[in-house]
């Protein structure tokens, strides 16, 4: 099936077809319906090889996955990908391990594949200017911010939740339902990225409520976030001491695999332990029992960051900062004691 | 930091380093190290722009990935990539929903992108000739194969399990544990792709153990494989009847929504019902109790897929069809009766 073919069995002109299909006016309403109606009929499918042709830049935009088993950031980018599609662009993807340096990869992409721009998913919180002046295109950090470093607001844009008080307020949520011995499992107290964030709303919160923090509560996962190294941390912890009645968890996966860790050292939940975490994840509300949990709207994130970008690419000196809220999703993972 | 500053810190000439960064042979080895220090040194990114001008074909391998929630596509998705790029092509991605029309997505894919080649990650068993002749470039099957329709083998390829041996297989594992009341809750009996040769692979073990199929005991879900939908469908199936020891679902996120269906309604696992599927997935492991299932080779079937993509692309005559193995993963839902 080609273009002639369509306009044979519409009886009109090449060209007439060709008007139709790029959204030309000229054409009545009446043979403009007759043509799209061959086309669905017909399957034939437009090629835009020519027009692309004279297409002068590129129409790539990057995205860097950090983490590569990261359900959430799994959950972002399908967003991504179909928002970068409806505004006219291409996706370039390219998933790094959550160890690897994301800005190296954003510009090597950035000169590999011409990019107009690049979103980062998942990434470093504090970076310098001088490191970030190997970018030479618009990007949006999506779901963390720039706050352990010294980047201009005005050079960059960013979506995410605010992980401080969204920590905060998980901490608060099992203060409120009556726990003081509250236990964390992070990947890291100092990595300047997002476990430092969260880490740093948790202990504020214990403060705030006039809760020493315990040191002995505290354990860390050598950076990691998967799920094999946060159930190692958690049988840790209750080799080290089981003196604590709630725990909180940095992801919905994290909880997942801390919550079968206290399951195989005979702790139910939430009887003896209650737990809460940061995500959200549709995963997470099968989990048994269903998660407590403070969701990151994956959707609006992704949306946003996009539509932000686009701003960027027609506006050099555009740029936004947005923190979305984190509501409570009540499972039957914490309980009042 | 350019070109010419690398030259300058090494004391050699623009084309010395030119040359070196595109390995020529033609530069002594001392040399060459001395300038890959500096490149390192330096965080000099060399610019593939004026080589890529004169590249006349696109690098530009589609991937459609069909069914946004599957997390077994997620963890192929990420090899897939890792291999796309690894052979010096760039990956084209598009998300469909799980009852849209990857063959269509796909040749609209393949013209506005200029694709050389098209993976799909998940799609029908049923494809015509006549169908698939909208796609112009070579093409593999990933996760799935033609087994209901009538393409020339020689025309595509595919990397797949054997479902049907697998749901036999998962289906004896259980009739081997000592159970004979066996449900199964499956998207649809005939929708001529993967939930219906699963569902006779049920059947076929059933019949070949003397094990009457009983309609009472099966539910469909409406085509659908997410979590939410086969939570309603367990629900469905437990409110009809609660006389069977064992179930069996076609995929870890379906048994992870069950479990919980059966955990809601007092039913214990496995101590009441036995729980069984096919996946593999990494998060199923950390499900209380960790899922037995039949692991599908996530990261293997995404080499081989790009792996055989690319050997099409060298030779116009190859294809290729394989079957991959999908081991038991014991886990502690399955109990002897």
């Amino acid at each position: 099936m080609t273009i002639k073919d369509v306009a044979k069995n519409c009886g009109v002109s090449v060209s007439t077809v060709s008007r139709v299909l790029n959204q030309h006016p000229d054409v009545s309403e009446e043979v403009r319906q007759r043509i799209l109606d061959e086309v669905e009929r017909s399957g034939y499918i437009p090629n835009n090889s020519a027009r692309d042709l004279v297409k002068s830049r590129s129409d790539a935009i990057g995205v860097v996955v950090r983490g590569t088993g990261n359900l959430f950031f799994a959950s972002v980018l399908k967003t991504v990908s179909d928002e970068i599609e409806r505004y006219g662009y291409t996706m370039v993807l390219h998933f790094i391990s959550s160890d690897a340096d994301e800005v190296k990869a954003g510009a090597i992409l950035e000169r590999e594949k011409k990019l107009q721009g690049l979103l980062f998913l998942g990434g470093r919180f504090d970076y310098t200017p001088s490191e970030l002046s190997v970018i030479g295109i618009p990007f949006v950090c999506c779901s963390y911010t720039n706050c352990f470093g010294d980047l201009n607001e005005k050079d960059y844009s960013s979506v995410s939740i605010d992980d401080f008080a969204t920590a905060y307020r998980a901490t608060e949520e099992l203060i409120r339902r009556g726990h003081r011995r509250i236990a964390a499992v992070i990947p890291s107290r100092d990595d300047r990225s997002i476990s430092e964030l969260r880490y740093h709303g948790f202990l504020k919160a214990l403060e705030d409520h006039g809760i020493p923090a315990d040191e002995n509560l505290i354990e860390e996962t050598g950076g990691c976030f998967e799920m094999p190294e946060t159930y190692e941390g958690v049988c840790r912890l209750l080799k080290r001491t089981e003196d604590f009645t709630a725990m909180f968890l940095l992801s919905d996966t994290a909880a997942m695999a801390g919550m079968k860790a206290l399951e195989d050292h005979g702790r139910r939940i939430p009887e003896d332990v209650s737990v809460i975490a940061i995500d959200g994840l549709n995963v997470s509300e099968y989990a048994i029992p269903t998660l407590t949990t403070l969701i990151q709207p994956a959707e609006e994130m992704g949306q946003e960051s996009v539509r932000i970008l686009m701003n960027m690419l027609k506006d050099p000196h555009y740029t936004r900062h947005r923190l979305l809220d984190a509501p409570l999703r009540e499972g039957a993972s914490v309980r009042s004691i």
